[in-house]
């Protein structure tokens, strides 16, 4: 008889939960989104719509209705009421014995929730610490996948360190991007009659190292918007480290300014000027964007 | 309210199954070992314990106690009644909200299966066809993790070629081994008066982008056993089409013959003479080791 055991209770395999048989759980063999709401309003999902299906596409899972996954995303928004509400859902390729090919006709599984977001307030409000952290992720980054572990490794360093976030080098001693989100940083001081010359905002270029963030993709537009040069270059650990201001954008806690990096202060140890700007034009686009139901 | 939905049916957060808040479907935070029975006998159960041990250390899993894994595998073995068995079993970081670093004490998941094995014997007695395909996977393979989408996409891309395995090639256009076994070459044709001088058996030598392979070692062993020079060192694609002889080598079906690689026939065409040697002298490492329970 096959046998199945989930700690120490054993049962018939055949009585497993499916949930126990889906290819996420042995394989990561999915991906995932996650969008957030700012006063009811679901932000971006056209946005992380398109990312997701290029995902699906990227790993070859078929016959997902993204109209579907839009209505639910939007069904279990509105079922749940909340204000300022983080939606999570993965698809994966199915159930079925483990076996990596994934063999006969599969049924994607939609996995999906939708919970009340934390309170970043203090966080934006003090600037958080990150810390440098090798990237070993694999060579799609730009695939938003299950398999996270390099990302999970990643941040318990830097929490270890007293950290919020890990900054990932790559082996060619370049930055790539965060553990969990995009790194900024502001280059150059604010000098000239407009008061913006000879300082940039930078963040490494879109590759398949790079996951394109959608809050990368809105800070880059806020940063055009003021008027501020932005150049997609990557840059090392030193140049970060002595760089006027440092940004994490993540769809979660959107604009969060960073004050420490590798134990080096930025600037004088609180949020500087540009990213309270940015962060304020990113604010726009949060207030006059929902979604297109 | 928070809400969770599983396909179309939406049920509020918490009343989900621990099963989909574990670790393991949501970062592929876990390691696994797969281990088989020959003729009711677990094969190397201690060679993959130390393994399992190495992968849980890597990641920083702690707190499972090995004896207890080891008691439970044979546990559910003995209940199975199989002879020739399957046993996979993983250890996630455990339950909880979805959050990177896995804040507060967690309880690790520990699961298992028992399954009857299929039969190989038609694969080893024809041989079997492999294809490359890139290595994309992350900088540690050593860690027998559940990050596997790799592996899953190499394994696809070679079935659409109409082959068994894919055979992975790094940036520096060197192979590294198989998305899911060991790969080895049999170099230089047997010449002299032992038949045996000028060739060797060659494999990648174990590094980070390497699973230590328990199938892997035993048939080193076997090699030096039956007096075959072995090299660890790695070779190209374009080696491994000229090639004598071409193996894979995978717990589940051990030692398997590949004739042919990218659309090469590997000499004949046919299992070699070398890969039935190293089978022969492979089986008999089954024959007399048992679990010590």
């Amino acid at each position: 008889m096959q046998i199945a055991m989930i700690q120490d209770r054993m049962i018939p395999f055949n009585e497993l939960e499916p949930a126990y048989l889906d290819r996420g759980l042995y394989f990561g063999d999915g991906v995932y989104e996650v969008l957030r709401s700012y006063n009811g309003r679901p932000f971006a999902l056209d946005e992380h719509l398109d990312r997701f299906a290029n995902s699906l596409t990227a790993i070859g899972i078929e016959g997902v209705d993204l109209a579907r996954i839009r209505a639910r995303v939007l069904q279990a928004f509105d079922a749940s009421g909340l204000a300022h509400a983080k939606v999570y859902f993965h698809v994966t390729r199915g159930c079925g014995s483990r076996d990596f090919l994934g063999k006969g006709p599969q049924v994607p599984t939609f996995f999906l929730t939708v919970t009340e977001l934390g309170d970043s307030s203090s966080e934006k409000a003090r600037g958080i610490r990150v810390s440098t952290y090798p990237d070993l992720r694999w060579k799609r980054c730009d695939i938003k996948s299950l398999n996270l572990l390099p990302n999970v490794l990643a941040r318990r360093d830097a929490a270890h360190k007293g950290c919020d976030e890990a900054i990932l080098v790559n082996e060619s001693g370049l930055i790539t991007e965060g553990a969990a989100s995009s790194f900024f940083a502001v280059f150059g001081r604010p000098t000239g009659a407009e008061g913006r010359k000879g300082y940039h905002l930078q963040t490494a270029p879109l590759t398949a190292n790079i996951l394109p963030s959608v809050t990368r993709l809105f800070l880059i537009r806020a940063g055009r918007n003021l008027g501020i040069p932005v150049l997609e270059e990557q840059f090392t650990p030193e140049q970060a480290a002595e760089a006027e201001e440092l940004i994490m954008a993540v769809t979660t806690k959107d604009i969060v300014p960073i004050v420490q990096f590798d134990g080096h202060l930025i600037g004088d140890g609180t949020p500087g000027p540009i990213t309270r700007r940015l962060a304020a034009e990113f604010s726009k686009a949060t207030e006059v964007r929902g979604a297109r139901a």
